[in-house]
């Protein structure tokens, strides 16, 4: 049997991000285990309540989910194992008896409200504003309102709260994306194939001029083409940040000791957080 | 009379963050305009209901105010004109009538629960999060609360409601601090001078390998010390991203040209958000 954790509840985009993981991977023995937050599914893998967890890392409008960086720099054991990229699309719903009545408050997760403002903004700009940890979890206040809440989430939960759908595809960006990562614990030895497109590391630099230049150079030199970069601070002091690359991962031979041999001298500290597949075929092809 | 903009309402961070600005500007007909979101502060600005709007850009634990700058991409008409930082304190609070009472909820701002989520989880693991917009509506909500409803505020606002403190400094890192923008409107002409220390601008870059060392190389080839280098997507598209670098400004003639003919070369299209002076002695000298 294989324990996999997520965002729930059932009809959360990460229920359906595990789905799609679970069908790629033809899983026919799986234990679903949702938590009530992003945090706590990343936890029940490290006290290994679960084999796996399946965790948004960024949207396509919102950005880096800072909870999951965060998590994969404080914790080393952390190995992304894959990803996979979601289209997200948000309905704007009541419950059977709400339909006609005025809209008072719209229920929703804090992403999925900032990722329909201006929808919200040109229908309901009066409407109160009710924050819920998912999606699902409007759809549940919603169904169980009668006095004006309406909710924003996935068209997967429509059945399951038998509610009414007012709009569909309401979300600011009509190619809403998001790209979950599954995670597992400690998955040294990197037995990587032609299925193994991507490498993430995580690193920071020295307090010196032009340190991140060098340790783009690395990349440059080794005709490695990066696809992202972000920066989340380092906490403790203001202005200090630890980097996050993807880059395309090359089967090159001693490709990985090469940059081994580089990242130690040109870092503070560095780390490998994966050499994975995509679960997904990926129409992006930006590099940076 | 200078009309500014804030995040309210009053005894907010961004409130403190203005009393400061105005005290440095030695502003004294100041009319003081709440928003009840950083988003609409901005907005007042860019309808020119205000002449200034000075608003949270970065935190030192949960990093890059997005909204900013989301809103700073969006309009080429918005221009940094100082920046400020500030330490971020937060206290666990009650009204007078409830301090006994057991924790059934915590309200505060979803930043401000983020940055004391080790202090919750240690006290309070089964209480209630009640998100609101600002940290001051939190503790206005605890003040009128009879039924076990506690706040996560600013110290500054205990006399303001009359709240009886539980607990001090309990954010999980001490040295907690967010950087805030001052932001005015088309101020086209850069008549700066040995005050103004901070060079901001955003830039796209071209989709090919190694585009974002090319960038970086100008300034490590001109000698420009880097404070901060930020992705956000673009938003359209998955994997298309738009880069916020920060700067320590030189006043090196003909400097400005130089940047300007190299990122008009390097870059798909950049623009500068600003050259500008700090209202506090920073300390972080982390350069990257």
């Amino acid at each position: 049997m294989k324990k996999i954790s997520y965002l729930g509840p059932n009809g959360s985009n990460s229920h359906s991000a595990l789905l799609h993981y679970a069908k790629q991977e033809n899983i026919d023995n799986l234990k679903e285990i949702p938590a009530p937050t992003i945090e706590d599914a990343i936890i029940y893998l490290e006290e290994q309540k679960v084999d796996l967890t399946i965790v948004p890392i960024e949207n396509s409008v919102e950005g880096s989910v800072n909870v999951t960086l965060d998590r994969l720099a404080l914790n080393s054991a952390l190995k992304i194992s894959g990803e996979l990229l979601l289209p997200i699309r948000y309905a704007f719903v009541s419950s059977k008896d709400t339909k006609n009545k005025i809209v008072k408050a719209i229920a929703s997760h804090p992403q999925a409200i900032a990722q329909c403002r201006e929808y919200i903004k040109s229908n309901f700009s009066d409407a109160k504003i009710i924050y819920t940890s998912s999606t699902s979890q409007a759809a549940k206040m919603c169904a169980n309102s009668d006095d004006g809440i309406y909710a924003i989430c996935s068209p997967s939960v429509l059945e399951l709260y038998n509610l009414n759908i007012i709009a569909k595809d309401i979300q600011d960006f009509k190619n809403n994306c998001t790209r979950f990562i599954t995670l597992t614990l400690n998955n040294e030895n990197y037995d990587y194939n032609e299925q193994h497109i991507k490498l993430s590391i995580l690193f920071s630099t020295h307090n010196k001029s032009g340190s991140l230049f060098d340790v783009l150079k690395i990349f440059k030199d080794l005709n490695i083409n990066l696809t992202k970069i972000e920066s989340r601070p380092a906490k403790n002091n203001f202005g200090e940040y630890i980097f996050f690359i993807d880059m395309e991962f090359l089967k090159t031979k001693d490709l990985l000791s090469k940059i081994d041999t580089q990242l130690s001298i040109k870092t503070n500290f560095y780390r490998y957080l994966g050499i994975y597949k995509s679960y997904t075929n990926h129409s992006p092809k930006t590099i940076i």
